[in-house]
């Protein structure tokens, strides 16, 4: 399955060269299918602050929770609205090569500009196992690899990494969540790294080597890490923004996320489960941190508000 | 599920003006899997042609084999390489009206700029429930309704065609293949059609009052189906053109498309079952009919081929 | 994919003797899934009154508006509840090749005793692409051909019928539903036949050679179409039947079954669109049918209720 | 969706006694399909060494690498060729609720006797993000709850088991691979354990009151790891099997399994990828591995070989 229009117009370098990434935020109506809607809204928010690329259904889109139809769907839809604008990453990831593929096949064809892949979490495989999970789907565009052995359970090895690098001119960088350490070992080797950890951004970027950062608090404050990636070094800035992202990562993502961003009023206040909303007196702190921080940093421009219980809708069938 | 970016440029008179409209071919690789270089390739000839819109996944499309996931997937590569220079209508009708809807709203998320559905063929059902049916889907955008008794076993009266016309605005018109009788009925009701049949189109447009047709010979002469539709009353060209016309449908389409567009070297010559070539007679009976319109009215420029039966691969699994 | 544990059971001699078999009806609960519940009723109910097998999916119990998974999950349960006691015959049929076989494997593999083939509706083909596409399928195990053109747009011709049957050892014979004449002319040939008319198959039984029927009506009169079938000619007892069988079909089945299961209350008034239920007055009618033929030969011992439209559910996404 | 037929015959009490399960090796045809006649051989084998149960599709069967259509139907074969001499206990959960409700529902209904569940690993949650999950499938049936954080990055508390077994009575036990201090923790407050790791699962069982073992060894030696669970204390035993169960283990389980398999001439060497085989010498080490231990205790009665890389066949598309 191969299609000229659409290899003609992708370029691994056109990649490379992105600072800010936003694992975008995946909104949805009340009876669990997207709000195309308010989805569209955040996209073009991102557009508005200077975003360059987006994540769509990565982990923090909940992607895990798409049925692979609506998640090539969404793709196609983010491409053919913003794709003039902002590079459409596809997570067409999976622990099932099988699956990787036909979803990166799809990813492509609808356009998409570079595919994000993870290791196969979960079930895992021996090295030999990651490589030839990975060069299955290396050949068909520019593709960025995930690592995050929190979630799941496999740290990919450097010499796995170098070895991609090497064998595929595909091969765009790695988001990398191990730490610094692993970020500057690869930049020494002229690696593209992507900060996957917040917290560590600013310090990748500006003493690590790294090209920038894919980021979750960019959903909600995407100017100020607009600002951290492009502005040079700040410390006060990070300083400002550290206790919004601790409070971001207090329970697994997108959990704080979607906490958030239903508090602002810019998506509806439904989870697909198992996500459920942090209890009412983080969301309560998130109303300090916003005042504290400013609202005009954050995105919507509605009052904020400390949502009841009863005020979010929990998803099983959708 | 609603996308305020892609309702804002689809717009159902853009639809109703369209004289010429392509249901393409769907061309396989040797697995089964789309061939969207030869895809490709088809789609820019159309557009070279003259041709205004292309039904994705029709009947001669061959929607029927596909996967949903395919079928969206195909209506979204389409819009995302071709959506600017021509009209994309996805063929998300289905016999099942949870399909339909499904299947509608994932096409005008990717773009798609109207919908093609038929009345529930094979399962069949009541008039009211084939508006209960319809009623569904037309809320979503521009739509052109399909009748076409000798698949579907049920022809739609009128009856339903007038009050569709009437509740909905994104009802753009008809693809009627009953006969001219039911066309001049419609088109003095001031409601849109276009003729499903190649061997009356020409008569539809110039006699009956239609806006155009939705051809399947424009596959093989999109130049001279433009011709019939744009150049005035042309009966010497409809003589020529006939007897490809009715070789075309001696089986049931898309069987003698198939087997015509292979052999013009376009696509591959694989056929996703249960459809077969035409016996090899019928296959030296088409040489000799495009040496007699002439090879320069026929898309590719290979010189053509009596392919031998084992030229050809028939996929079942895929 | 093979299995011995389930070839060793199957025989298609137990198949071709079968008289009586029910074309079951799917209930569903208010949601659209599965009521199971009432389903389990329904075919515990045909096995006390003698009906021998069952038709899973078939049009009547819509098969054509359940995803695969549903479809073959249904006959998986069929089997591992009611297996021992009736003979399972999924309809893993459809007019694509790839899901016929996909589906008839599967079928298979959960231990259904035969499959229900239907030739290609709407999208159809060549007499050399349905032999094509049967042969596919006979392989697997026991199989039932379904010629209905009023619902496919395309007769299966009996030289197709007689090249299976001489083809394949697992060919157990056909629903033929085009009229006695066709009967006649096949159990000549000592082809097995069912008639798949409810309002011919006395004649076709005990006059034409059929050996029974695959019958709407003993969804509803399980023990009146027993003896239809087991008990000698008796035009009384057609004469008393004819009646609720026209009824029945005065608009596509299942519309008539669904309207009549639900007045009976062994079905929750629950319908999957496209269908929607027979107006109030022929649900009037149909009470006064059953207090003609006798409320004690119909399935059921609620008292029989004249539902308001009020009370169904029509659903489309489910 | 629920069937009495079903719910019936299924009781937690018959689950909870269960001291030997197997988790099933999947055996795959050359283009990756399922291989049921290799499958029913295996589970045969299981029942005549005295295994009362086995996990369909668990991660050892490679669920993961399934779509849930196959899943359902590997659950469904099994129930229908084996469910009357061993408990059939399917691997339904998944990290997304609305999957692991779906696939319980059907597991369910084509009569699985208990299904194993997953806290969501990936994507992850909070704790009481895992108990809204757990939640919503406890409710259809006897359940195992999986805890093995080394492949879903996350333990699953103490604290949420014992809510869950307060909660419902259709709570069976864990499936625990933490180690035999969490054993203990558990089977002190008389919550059923099955040990998770072939290499403790004897002191589990004799020292920490484990009921018994969920094993991958059994596929391999099944009187053996009877003996292990049924003999008594025998650290003679113990130590004879215990380089086996390190080999085994050596890669992410099943790919020690899936070799070893192969090389017993038991199922044919195709791997899905990510999966592939152990290298060259790994191979000759088995063969030493079986003739140390006695090739008699090992299933299968082919001489051993040790195959060649080019006798292996991954497949990535199937």
């Amino acid at each position: 399955m191969r299609s000229l229009e659409v290899k003609n117009r992708t370029s691994v370098e056109d990649i490379k060269c992105l600072r800010l990434i936003t694992a975008i935020k995946t909104p949805y109506l009340p009876d669990g299918r997207f709000d195309l809607e308010a989805y569209d809204d955040l996209v073009n928010t991102q557009i508005e602050n200077g975003v360059e690329g987006i994540i769509v259904g990565g982990t923090t889109g909940e992607g895990q929770l798409m049925s692979w139809d609506e998640h090539i769907m969404l793709i196609g839809h983010t491409v053919n609205c913003f794709g003039g604008k902002i590079k459409v990453i596809g997570n067409t990831g999976s622990n099932s090569t099988r699956e990787a593929i036909h979803a990166s096949e799809q990813g492509f064809a609808v356009g998409m500009h570079a595919a994000l892949h993870i290791n196969p979490y979960y079930g895992k495989t021996s090295v030999s196992g990651i490589i030839s999970h990975f060069s299955t789907v290396l050949s068909m565009g520019p593709t960025i690899i995930y690592n995050v052995p929190s979630r799941t359970g496999q740290d990919i090895p450097p010499s796995v990494i170098q070895t991609l690098a090497r064998q595929s001119t595909n091969f765009a960088g790695v988001k990398e969540c191990v730490g610094n350490d692993r970020v500057k070992l690869y930049t020494g080797n002229k690696i593209v790294v992507w900060s996957g950890n917040d917290d560590e951004c600013h310090d990748s970027r500006w003493d690590f080597g790294a090209t920038g950062v894919i980021s979750v608090a960019s959903n909600l404050i995407p100017g100020l890490m607009h600002e951290l990636m492009f502005g040079g070094k700040n410390p006060n800035l990070v300083a400002k923004v550290m206790p919004l992202i601790h409070w971001l990562f207090k329970e697994p993502n997108p959990i704080g996320l979607n906490t958030a961003l239903a508090q602002l009023g810019v998506i509806r206040p439904v989870f697909r489960l198992p996500y459920v909303p942090l209890p009412v007196e983080e969301r309560q702190e998130f109303v300090r941190l916003v005042n504290q921080i400013g609202r005009e940093h954050f995105i919507g421009d509605e009052t904020l508000e400390v949502l009841d219980d009863s005020d979010f809708i929990l998803v099983g069938r959708y």
